[in-house]
């Protein structure tokens, strides 16, 4: 069977080994960018026919049915679309009490296994961010995606899926040719490697039109895709909604690093919503306007990117897909992440340390670990200023998706809100050995400067400060040579001559030096992980499909424990309250289902919502001392115990602390007819 | 000394008493409304004399100093200001790992206190909301405050406050004269009461111009407070960032019920983000333009508001400011809950049952009881649709701050959103018995009004079946009488002839009846809550001034355990490296400081962030088995015990199941000489 698939395989695999090695050969021959672009796209076609392939061939999840899934997720108010009674807003989507409560253990899960497991150091900033902040951090000028309009209607599309739209609905047409069909299947497999301009060639080539209207469009134009508002009365202070909480990250660097006396490394993290206006958003939690993330800057001394606690994960195995195995065709493979930190195949430890990290949250809320791998970006997708990059990618009925991005994104952010504010975002570190440096310090004749400079003398005092030392040096020579300089502050030029300038050679010793950290980020999007725990966690029970349940692992199910009387025997009633009173005291949410319909039917109702355990109030119930069997959902077998006993069990099962087999050992099996 | 108080205050609550009586006088006599709204306008001015007059002679918090406070929730990063190395944006804050944490816990303790004990359906919907859905709440209209101009420069100033700064101004100027300094007294009491036009006839009256420049001001016009947006690419779907979460429960009110089982009464509830875009805000983390809150929305039949859970608090006592006495010129009054309700003081028994939970909150949570009222709205500061008013006020240095709103809404906003959307935001009742109705149903010869009325006949249908049975027994006898009847359908009036229509008199049996619920509403801000707490938790070691500390309840302090080296020999890091695994093991945060300096000066440095409780690692620790001393910040008292008692001792402590007292009975006393 395995060697089957591969068969098939094989030719696909020698297609993007072919297309990876030439892209290779082109870099080391430094071929015109444009060449290199055009076999990156090459590459990505191949490396998606190929994924497609392996997804179609791949044994199937036993008949998962995304249809009845998002049934039962609206039915049952997992989460919907927002506004529904004023027709909808796609994109934006509100959490029902499940859907609530999942994510709100996740969250709470997610802040035990980084923030108080690592000590980091959380902040909560705000979602509204001055327009000066994001003109540093590159997203007023980049964080677009390309548009085309109705040039009658002005409707607008996402290029990118308009022309996906348009060659399927071509592809499906009887009268299109054979030969039109094959460059629209290229066009496809190339697409996502397309610019603006390669996308406008292929709606003029194939002559695309607005869906709605039939009317011609505009050329792609680009769509920055952040929330603009404004701060204030007066409508001249501009701002976003953040598109990303790392920002407000670094923007308190100096802060956090004084919180930390001043020590690196260390870690900061962020919970918080992040906003991004998608011009058309589809596939449900995968892509929305609005979105809860958990973010880490973890900053580390650029030279030294070691980690003192690598060596407990070290042996942590996971499947990595490397850049190197994408261009050479291959597959992911199991590796430990220590082998994988020493092979240089993961840029550094602290990198690695996360990636572990990564992985076992994941799995703890409910990802199945055959269906999780750590994709590298390649060197052509990853952002300008990361230096390694690795995705947590889940695999869906919508494909393998990105959940968490585990980014190097060296100094690059720091430094640019230093350029912006002037404000000094570096680190001091000890030197091993005082260390002595070559000085050449302006001594400037400020008198003389004022006189002949007035009101523009501190500036050029100021620009004299901020010399760098070859700079100054180069001046002092020229100084020396000509018998004046020419100093250019602000864009302005200034000459300053012999009798108001001089420079001092000096040896200064320095005990401590500055750098600017780099910054290691794990950015979790909760909504795509909240999604695919769902899918995974979706099961039918054996010879009857209808009976569809989520088999949550009990630490992120939103209810622990439900509570079912058998009749509605107001004698019952007592033992309810005592069992619920004992369940509230130990901290576990539960609901009560008193709603008519047989037992069986019930437990069917709380099987559907991942509810993992459940209490049968019973006639047996009400002999002294009072007892209940507690129900364990994924085996559907029960056990009878004592009313002040639910509690500490139901606790310690939550809590993993005890298994269901070993609850077993410890109470009377107790049989149900009702399943 | 309490005699002496009230003495001095006597005169001021006798004009209260006055002006309260001189309002309901008015208002039995149907006054006209200008002569209502000016006495109103001098009640509210006696009744600030009087409060501030209350506030001034009451016993002081021991030496509390603002400064100092601040001064230490900057440098230990509870909060600060948003975009600082950006120049700062005011009314923006953002948390450090204090704050956070602090505030993480309070909201955690609000979901186990509301959510978990009252089996609340907790929602988690967009801030993002369409402007058609705030047009409906009264937001787009009513959300707004006074703003005036710089005539030529166009910068803004919230009206009322440039008043008051421009008046207190001119009151510390000696030129003028002291009947003009009376006229401004008067202006500052009465100004709370003030509209657009009093605030532009005090302008004109005092000639106030722009506090910057001198200029002329403009008119008091509205500014509404809500952040605009845009949600997709055409830029025309106007929406705006929500000013408060509870809209989102109510357009999600038919999922909720059915979630519910159709069941009324249920209680939904939201944490989340609110955005108001202040004018100008001012005092710290009291007006912010962005804010955590927690809204509960609880439904109920509006002809019963009774509580089955009211038993368990009617005897809890409560500091009752109530609108009868605000209008007699009294102070609060302590009563239990149940004889408020019983005397109608307090509307109904689930808005008091919600009082009584509330005030349980913000005990536990670090309010100072003895600084904690509920003040009832007084008639005319009520929303228009609110039947009854208790706000949580919480006095600190800034004065009475409204905290949390506990507004009984009516069916107000449902009933909106059903008139935007036709959408039925009703519940089901089962009649005590079933009931018979009378029906005068509508028969209309489609055929004929189709042949008559074209496109138009289905709306006509549609209108006759929608009749209300009053209006369609008119429309019966003017039949009748006339033999005919103009029918008006969305504006356009279409005669109906006894030949297109009959009507039917019958009579049915009904089993249920609709209604719409009532909404009973607590609404939390958290920074409020938390500032609040931070004040009442703010305290100085006697004999030391220098030495503060914050003595939050362990229950939310940021961190629960700090961690101390008595020196950095490295044979104490394995003890260290033991206890912070236990610690962490029962989930208790903790925080090491191995930084240099005395074991005193690190104490005083943990307990100024509030942790509770300390182990210092020393000399003796390492002796088998290895003991560590634990430290209670509050007494500063110190027991010893073995490591692996560390955990399950400060769990205890910090979930109250142990006291500091049976702790000292427990262990041995350590007798520390840092202090």
């Amino acid at each position: 069977m395995a060697d089957e698939i591969e068969q098939k395989l094989a030719p696909l695999r020698l297609f993007v080994k072919d297309s990876g090695d030439l892209v290779r050969r082109l870099k080391e021959e430094n071929a015109p960018k444009i060449e290199i672009d055009r076999a990156v796209v090459d590459l990505k076609a191949h490396k998606k026919k190929l994924e497609e392939m392996e997804i179609a061939l791949a044994p199937k999840e036993s008949n998962f049915d995304r249809g009845k899934l998002d049934d039962l997720l609206k039915r049952r108010f997992f989460y919907d679309l927002s506004f529904s009674i004023y027709g909808g807003v796609t994109g934006l989507y509100d959490f029902g009490p499940m859907g609530c409560a999942l994510k709100a253990n996740m969250i709470n899960e997610w802040r035990k296994h980084f923030i108080l497991e690592e000590g980091m150091l959380e902040v909560d900033c705000t979602s509204l961010t001055p327009e000066p902040v994001l003109k540093a951090s590159g997203h007023v000028d980049r964080f677009a995606d390309w548009m085309v309009k109705d040039v009658k209607t002005g409707e607008c599309f996402r290029a990118d899926h308009l022309i996906k739209n348009a060659a399927e609905k071509m592809l499906s047409d009887k009268k299109v040719s054979e030969g039109v069909k094959k460059e629209l299947r290229d066009l496809l497999a190339l697409l996502e490697g397309y610019d603006n301009k390669d996308m406008q060639a292929a709606i003029e080539k194939f002559n695309f039109k607005s869906p709605l209207t039939g009317n011609d469009l505009t050329e792609p134009i680009a769509f920055n895709l952040m929330f603009p508002t404004q701060i204030g009365p007066t409508g001249d202070y501009k701002a976003f909604l953040r598109p990303e909480t790392a920002q407000g990250i670094f923007v308190n660097f100096k802060r956090l690093l004084e919180f930390n006396m001043g020590r690196v490394p260390f870690a900061a993290a962020q919970i918080g919503n992040g906003f991004r206006n998608e011009i058309s958003p589809r596939q449900g939690l995968i892509r929305v306007r609005e979105f809860t993330m958990c973010e880490i800057e973890h900053f580390v001394d650029p030279r030294d990117k070691s980690c003192a606690k690598f060596a407990k994960v070290r042996n942590y195995p996971l499947r990595l897909f490397s850049a190197e195995n994408q261009m050479g065709g291959q597959s992911a493979f199991e590796m430990t992440i220590g082998e994988a930190v020493d092979k240089k195949i993961v840029d550094n430890e602290t990198l690695g340390y996360y990636i572990a990290r990564v992985h076992m949250f994941l799995v703890k809320v409910g990802v199945d670990p055959q269906r999780l791998r750590f994709r590298q970006h390649m060197g052509n997708e990853m952002a300008h200023y990361a230096q390694d990059c690795w995705d947590a990618e889940i695999l869906t009925s919508y494909g393998w998706i990105e959940c968490v991005g585990n980014a190097d994104r060296s100094c690059y952010d720091l430094q640019q809100h230093f350029k912006a504010t002037k404000v000094e975002l570096v680190a001091q570190k000890d030197l091993p050995e005082p260390k002595s440096i070559d000085v050449c310090s302006p001594l400037p004749n400020m008198g003389l400067i004022g006189k002949t400079y007035r009101k523009d003398a501190q500036k050029i005092n100021a620009a004299l400060v901020g010399l760098a030392f070859d700079v100054a040096v180069g001046l002092e020579k020229e100084l020396e040579l000509n018998g004046k300089i020419t100093l250019s502050v602000d864009g302005a030029p200034f000459e300053l001559t012999t009798d108001m300038l001089k420079f001092k050679r000096e040896t200064k010793t320095v005990h401590v030096e500055e750098f600017t950290p780099s910054v290691i980020e794990p950015s979790f999007g909760i909504g795509r992980i909240m999604y695919s725990v769902l899918e995974h966690s979706f099961r039918q029970r054996e010879g009857d499909e209808q009976r569809s349940f989520l088999a949550f692992p009990p630490l992120v199910a939103p209810i622990k424990c439900s509570i079912l009387p058998i009749s509605f025997n107001q004698q019952l009633v007592p033992i309810i309250e005592a069992v619920k009173e004992c369940l509230q005291s130990h901290e576990i949410s539960c609901r009560v289902d008193d709603s008519s319909g047989s037992i069986g039917r019930r437990y069917a109702r709380t099987d559907e919502i991942g509810i993992p355990f459940g209490i049968t109030v019973d006639f047996d119930s009400e002999k002294k001392p009072w007892t209940v069997t507690l129900r364990h959902a994924l085996s559907m077998r029960q056990v009878r115990l004592q009313v002040d006993e639910v509690g500490p069990t139901v606790e310690a099962l939550v809590r993993g602390r005890l298994t269901w087999e070993q609850a077993e050992e410890k109470f009377p099996r107790f049989e149900s007819k009702a399943e």
